[in-house]
């Protein structure tokens, strides 16, 4: 197999993670005989810092000719400063519109063999297992008007929460189809007693569920979700929500495992190129320290092979390198119990590559 | 000192934590020789049913005359299926609205008597003691337009999150004041990298810090907030943040220390009267069991005692009974450890009675 990958490794971070995921892909190539061609370009502040702005053009283009997209992180102090338009996170929200990258996927996973640095209780959080589906390109995110105004001595501001239905249906459609496979369950969360957008999800959730009858449907609120999340995340299958709650509640589930540093998300659109990051940000604080732990971009990677080309096989191989490396007592600084020896980015790189 | 008080039990386990509160309240009333009148009104289901309204006038005529206000918790399937206008959620929304009631307060604490049931690590979660100030009247909740419509055959639906900044101000301006009677230090939540509203309230944290020289400002992104609630609940002292963040974030909150069944909260105004609840709602599974866990109804009632009546003693007896109760490892079913005998409602009640 053949295909065209562009490579957006951004800021801090993502430099170091994304030139671990490459390896690993190179790796895959010649064991498994596909050509992967690597086209690297720029996003966020590295993209500010040389062309005045967090998506150029020829960025955009380079995606659009791809067949995959992996991105590293964007974002850092140093450009926290920049006027609103040129901000990094800028360039993170244009490119998923200009994408059409409508469903963000973070699948969250209890790895057993670093129970150890959860916050949570081991009886509560074991066997943990849950996809979080955002919707990635409506709401407060994009919505108009987002501007402030001056009456009468007063200064107000708004922001807009906005959705069409379709919106909503393409995304909790993707949400029941990812639960089929899965173990059958969607539960679909907003704001329905205060929101008129939430009724309107709560209704479309329904509409979608008769499409998918051996699919279990539940609505649940947004803040007896925060809740639920920490009290038993057992109960999760697949969890789907709008942008907004999304990035809340995804953040939050991201954390419940002590295994932030090693998740994976893919962002999908209708027609393709999909994009696939690491959750984790840009971590200026170990930026360039060869710290960074690879395996949330690592597994990224796997979730492209199989999501973008169908190589499942492949795809597997990565994963199973990562837990046998665990399994093992690798670790690097953010996932070691506190005391004990821990391995560099390029270390966990290789390690991974060998196994 | 002579107080009146209304007393609004609402639906489900409201009914009978409220009835908690008022024996306590009566037994403080005897010991320090004051005089409490407590005046009854319905509000959420139990006025739909009476009255065709989640909030009749009268009921808030009651509150207005009052010198505080007493509120057990509205909701519950039966109402659920009601049309959105007369639904009991709205009658806890138009009470915040007519009473002006711009801040929930809401203490956040851990019981090391209670450690074992928290779904944290105790490692993670001993300690915390925070408050989480979430901004009551404004934003998504009241902002129109909040509609649907239907163009060129699409529907779509609209939220409005609309701020004055005045609004801001004055509820930013209350963390600080609490911090400054606290630890000194107020984390700000919002999402400043996407919304205008965010930058406008993080410029306002910053106008308001300039009164508080001694008390640290910090400011959060709301994902962020998310996570660092569970990996490191320890580090806030005071957090604040909108209407809809701060209803996920501290319902996320009251779960950290397992005492969810514990925790009160007040609302305040500008004038008077505030407006106290517990946090839980209204638990419609074990309502009239007797079964509920009175004490954050009877904390509620504490905190009205010094908030509004500035009973400061009153409101330590309260506490320290409770407190006490705890220590000798008296529990209701949602506290005592799984397989250990519990008490009924009223049962609690007559022992911190007693204490
Ligand atoms: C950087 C920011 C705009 C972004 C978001 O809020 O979507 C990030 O938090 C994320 O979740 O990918
Ligand atoms: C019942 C509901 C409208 C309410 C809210 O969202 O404010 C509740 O969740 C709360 O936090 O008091």
């Amino acid at each position: 197999m053949e295909k065209r990958i562009a490579i957006l490794p951004g800021d801090g971070v993502g430099k170091e993670v994304s030139r671990g995921a490459v390896t690993i892909l190179q790796a895959v190539a010649e064991l498994f005989n596909h050509k992967f061609h690597f086209t690297y370009g720029e996003i966020g502040g590295a993209a500010i810092d040389e062309f005045g702005t967090p998506l150029p053009e020829h960025t955009l283009d380079l995606c659009k000719g791809s067949d995959a997209v992996l991105l590293g992180a964007v974002g850092g102090p140093k450009w926290d400063v920049m006027p609103g338009h040129i901000r990094p996170e800028k360039g993170l929200l244009k490119i998923r519109k200009e994408l059409g990258l409508y469903a963000n996927v973070r699948p969250v996973q209890y790895y057993s063999s670093i129970s150890g640095i959860s916050p949570l209780r081991k009886e509560v959080v074991e066997g943990a297992d849950m996809v979080v589906v955002r919707e990635l390109t409506g709401g407060l995110y994009f919505g108009k008007p987002s501007e402030r105004s001056f009456k009468k001595g007063e200064a107000s501001v708004v922001d807009t929460l906005y959705y069409q239905k379709n919106e909503m249906e393409r995304v909790i459609r993707y949400a029941f189809e990812l639960a089929a496979m899965r173990k059958g369950k969607v539960t679909s969360v907003d704001k329905a007693n205060v929101l008129e957008s939430s009724r309107m999800w709560r209704e479309t959730a329904e509409e979608v569920a008769k499409d998918f009858p051996a699919v279990q449907l539940e609505h649940m609120l947004v803040d007896n979700a925060a809740m639920q999340l920490i009290k038993n995340p057992r109960q999760f299958d697949v969890l789907v929500t709008e942008n907004m709650f999304g990035d809340i509640l995804s953040d939050e589930a991201s954390v419940l495992t002590g295994s932030l540093g090693m998740l994976p998300s893919a962002s999908v659109s209708l027609t393709g190129p999909y994009l696939y990051e690491p959750i984790h940000g840009s971590a200026p604080d170990i930026a360039g320290m060869n710290a960074a732990n690879p395996i949330a971009m690592i597994l990224s990677a796997a979730m492209m092979l199989r999501l973008s080309f169908g190589l499942e096989e492949e795809a597997e191989a990565i994963e199973n390198a990562v837990q046998q490396v665990l399994d093992a007592g690798s670790r690097t600084r953010d996932i070691a119990v506190f005391g004990t020896p821990f391995l560099t980015t390029e270390g966990m790189v290789e390690e991974i590559k060998a196994a």
